[in-house]
């Protein structure tokens, strides 16, 4: 494994825990008046994206990456959906 | 320019919008209580190793996604401290 693979699987590692603060906070506090919805919209938009381009690249970092944080952002559109009201 | 890089550039067009409508929607509402702080000081140490990631594999589309996130992160990371009471 070269060096930049390693900074590669860090910065995986670290990216793929990004949205799970906010996860935790919403499904804590039953609310997410102030999140934005779109943002997670967005996030699943390109992390579709970001697998295809890993996929033609050939980067198993950005693959798993983004398949990861699709699921979180998910999770989150989920739960935005949920406490719509709250 | 190859396919994948075509399909980068489209992934990083619409990745640099991720954060916009949480930095309006922040703006708007003057309130950012139900958005996590530390999701954004985590995908700002993730912005900076996908920074160095892109900078190891000479990968522009990387680099120039991950600086503008940065730089969103940044401002919502602002945003949040300035409406901390709201």
């Amino acid at each position: 494994m070269d060096s930049a693979n390693i900074v590669g699987y860090i910065a995986s590692a670290v990216t793929v825990f990004t949205f799970l603060p906010q996860v935790i906070k919403t499904w804590k506090e039953k609310s997410a008046k102030n999140v934005s919805l779109l943002m997670f919209i967005i996030a699943i938009v390109n992390e579709v994206l970001w697998i295809a381009y890993g996929v033609m690249r050939d980067d198993m970092v950005i693959i798993l990456t983004n398949i990861v944080m699709m699921c979180m952002a998910s999770l989150m559109i989920y739960l935005k959906l949920r406490y719509k009201n709250a």
